[in-house]
């Protein structure tokens, strides 16, 4: 039984952390929202070695109910909480890397808490201790660090309030951060989120065991409050799809448990389980500290508000969200991609669909689809600017091949060829980073890829290059006006839906725009059409039946070329192909029935 | 303040029920999973007349927090809970129905309910009342129509625990129900929605002061669990969205109110503010009773077991579902659809996009949209079958003329006329239902439209017909093998995806199925493409530029006879038309190139 509920759960059992060091800070440590404490202790756990350089670090950051043991330290120890992420061979290599994960300030797991005894008193700081916001938790990890001697990390990584520390870190401390990865995480809370944590302290708090917060000399503590209080963070961290999958089978078959609690249905007897395992194992005052500091990050309200804080941030980004996660909406990790591409900082996206919701960053069956943007980030880092080829790839990277600089197609060629050394370019529908990459190599100023497929997002982060997941059919809001130099659109334009909107954005965003697309009025097309009646199918991105096609627009350069004139957009240049005949059309050559394809560049001013 | 914070409740203030009327049923009243009552009272508001042949009866059923309250009686009156649906030329229009609202067995509003007397003891029922069910409190309903002399319900209305009640009706008393419409309700709860229950009565049965449910005769009651159960329900009935709209922007303002309970947030105020208020007008064994009643409440874990429920049911059926109701998933009414769907019943289903949450079957912006949608059943449940014209509205009605049967265009005549009288008929893409209308006057058997866009959903459902808001694009699935005569799939076919996907499910649902489309090779339109090399544009369907149309797919008659031929499909007969001569096409004269429509009759035997 125990076995079917043991799931996400970012905690353990509450046994002792057997590799757990402490490091004592002394003298006062003075608190973000005012309140100091008289010196804090830091418990921590590292992996690995660190390095003579001490280059290899990286720090990784817990969620609410997590602790430092995110790893096993070896065959006799008890799971960690990211064994899927860290260890030998993982994405996070231990056997390259210098781990450290340490509890946060707050909690109860080593680290300073409300439980901890306040010197003053000779007894627990209860109610006394301060409140904690994320900011004071990074402040506690920066000390730690120095006492490890460690100056600059590779990377910060976490999800959910571990995200909250990272983005903290990267803003905070913008030298020490090589990237900063973020998964299922926010610049501040949505309201319904911090509804829930205000009814799940509302239950500790009214609970009469809880004795406003200085119950540790009590005979009861608090249990049912934070009872209830987990089980309604359990529900917040699955999807409904998820429990539905779970527990409609055996609805009414609860599993046996020993508890005082409902266990009538059976995800109220593994609510029951949870609430009942959680308070063995966790302190009341710590949940309400640690909720209370998530509920205080707030990076902003507002677009600019949030660009304003990413603006110290230095850092390479990597930023992940889950499609059914409804605690931390991945239109919430979007606000945080807008916020830093406004910044023109380099930043990779991704959101996952999946149906585990917000756990979905602990499960093993999405660590290992996030884990590659994972390593690429930390390989990134590692090889400074510009990104690794093969060579600087730590051991046991997979990464080599696709790293280096492939062939170029006869039409990305020519595009490539329009832009200047120095230019950034933004690459709409950039597939697997292709020509990115050979702009890199060509010595391009600022580059970015957008792309919705998974493989080709992972393809192109996996070459050191920034990728965003954006629907294209939706515009480019994330992006500021003449952000850059040149936006590429190169055989992409006709999967499009609102291709007139998108062109309005593409003009709006980069100074000069190059748009490359199949001619649906190319001499053979026209005559499948004209003389047999059947919808034309040609190689490339017409090779589709005309029932099945990803594509949604068939325009010939004539159409696209008219579109763009009534935009008031200039076409500086056409370059018109025969791809087939492997030749150049002159533009006094009939190009929309000659060429199969066409290179226009434009740009709005003229 | 308060106004800020009154809103969707559907409870209100706890003042006494002026117009509450009651009736005591003596005898032992069973309940359906053991356990009886000595007796039971009603307690029930009405309005309007009962009409001589008691043929104008509409019950309304309430949910969870609600009461008999439903409208109010005269402008001295309190507001009810349904202002916005019920009242004189309202969409339940009292001038013209006997409306009947009463309260649920095991309420706390003046039906008998854990707070009552038991006789056997002399003091409240307490823990000793029986676990109610959805059926049990549809019984007394029942009861009390027999004492009021309505033999008949012109139809029953409910959202939520409501629209529990109205399934129950509609299945348990089938000969008693013209109409059913059942609003943001499930044939049952989402593992994720009983498991908020399940927090909220744990909350409650954990309070100290609950004492195992007998606290009548105590000084304190549990209102902290209590309070704390009704903010969890609070959250659950807003959508995230609504919630951010509304407390984003003052986030850390909270009203200033007086309360023991966390206020410092804007929306912890607003629900410490909702649970104090719920206290005073509200038992806390009740909202156990109440809440565990809809947790039992299952109507089938399986397609299979839902159809198999709904087998007894005669009636016309109204189902709503809401976009951001996450308590109560749009996916559940689809499921609550195609059960009655596979029984042949006759089902208008919507799916209204709306940022409201659960509470959107409460609000009055959202009642003015699915309004018009309920007054459609209850004229149609008036006039039986068939359907009324227009002298059989009742006054105030604004369906007259939309009701009336329009002139049909060329095309859609010559599909009518390949339909034989009694032949039931499914018309993909409905319009606003001027085909079936057409088909219904000439003596058609079974209806049922399929359409997307709301207005023509309205529109459609205002004749009398059933419509169902169903995206083509994912298949039929709602539908049997074989269940309709024929399947009309008319100017609709470019705007589907997946066209090859749908060929197959109208052939798998249809004996035999109608097709007809724009020729995209008609002449004319070759020649603006082969000749000028020009996206083609034309009357009718494909009158859209190229990149701005809402159509997908764009073929000639000789690719879809192709494809069809392909499917193993049987052409039967095909009609040619080029509708702009105003002539037909002979088979022989090259309909591809002459014919700018073809109607085609196809089926998967031959």
């Amino acid at each position: 039984m125990t076995d079917t509920f043991d799931s996400t759960d970012s905690g353990r059992s509450g046994t002792p952390l057997r590799h757990l060091q402490t490091v004592a800070f002394d003298g006062a440590f003075v608190m973000r929202l005012g309140g100091e404490l008289p010196g804090v202790v830091c418990g921590y756990e590292t992996y690995g070695e660190l390095n003579a350089q001490a280059s290899n670090a990286v720090l990784v950051c817990h969620a609410i109910s997590g602790d430092s043991h995110v790893a096993c330290h070896d065959a006799d120890d008890e799971p960690g909480w990211w064994d899927a992420l860290v260890g030998p061979g993982r994405a996070v290599d231990t056997d390259v890397c210098f781990v450290v994960c340490a509890n946060v300030l707050g909690g109860c797991r080593g680290s300073t808490g409300p439980g901890s005894i306040d010197p003053a008193t000779g007894r627990p700081y209860g109610p006394g201790f301060p409140d904690v916001t994320v900011e004071d938790m990074v402040d506690v990890q920066a000390k730690l660090l120095d006492h490890l001697g460690v100056t600059k990390l590779l990377a910060v990584i976490g999800g959910s309030l571990g995200g909250h520390q990272a983005l903290a870190w990267a803003t905070r401390y913008p030298d020490r951060v090589g990237a900063c990865c973020a998964l299922a995480t926010s610049t501040r809370l949505t309201s319904q989120a911090l509804a829930f944590d205000v009814v799940a302290r509302n239950a500790i708090q009214s609970d009469p065991d809880f004795h406003a917060g200085q119950y540790y000399d009590k005979a009861s503590k608090p249990d049912t409050g934070l009872a209830i209080a987990r089980m309604l963070g359990h529900i917040t961290y699955l999807s409904s799809q998820g429990m539905s999958d779970r527990f409609d089978i055996d609805r009414d078959s609860p599993r046996q448990i020993d508890t005082d609690f409902e266990a009538k249905f059976s995800v109220g007897s593994y609510l029951a389980h949870q609430g009942q395992r959680f308070v063995g194992r966790f302190d009341a005052n710590s949940y309400v500290t640690l909720s209370m500091a998530m509920d205080l990050f707030d990076m902003g309200q507002t677009h600019d508000q949030r660009a304003e804080a990413f603006g110290a941030a230095t850092c390479r980004w990597l930023v992940v969200s889950f499609s059914s996660d409804w605690l931390f909406l991945p239109s919430q990790s979007r606000e945080v991609v807008a916020a830093l591409t406004a910044r023109g900082q380099a930043v990779t996206y991704t959101e996952l669909h999946t149906a585990a919701g917000h756990d979905a960053f602990l499960m093993q069956e999405d660590v290992k689809r996030f884990g590659p943007l994972v390593r690429a980030m930390i390989v990134s880092a590692e090889a400074g600017t510009p990104p690794p080829d093969s060579d600087s790839l730590p051991p046991g990277s997979d990464s080599s091949s696709s790293a280096q600089v492939e062939a170029l197609s006869l039409i990305d060629e020519r595009i490539a060829e329009l832009i200047k050394p120095g230019e950034s370019v933004l690459d709409l529908g950039c597939g697997d980073g292709r020509l990115l990459a050979a702009l890199r190599e060509r010595g391009a100023g600022r580059l970015c890829g957008v792309e919705v497929k998974e493989p080709a997002i992972v393809a192109t982060a996996r070459r050191g290059l920034p990728v965003l997941d954006y629907d294209l059919n939706k515009g480019l809001p994330e992006f500021s006006d003449h952000s850059f130099d040149v936006v590429v659109l190169s055989a992409t334009l006709q999967a499009v839906g609102r291709i007139d909107v998108l062109f309005d954005e593409m003009l709006r965003v980069g100074k000069r725009c190059v748009v490359s697309f199949a001619n649906f009025a190319y001499r053979d097309l026209r005559e499948m059409y004209a003389e047999h009646g059947r919808s034309p199918k040609a190689k490339g991105e017409y090779r589709y039946d005309w029932y099945d096609t990803p594509n949604r627009r068939f325009p010939s350069i004539a159409d696209v070329q008219d579109l763009l004139t009534a935009k008031g957009a200039t076409i500086h240049q056409g370059i018109y192909l025969d791809t087939q005949a492997g030749k150049v059309i002159a533009a006094d050559d009939d190009p929309n029935l000659n060429a199969d394809t066409a290179v226009l560049v434009i740009s709005r001013e003229g």
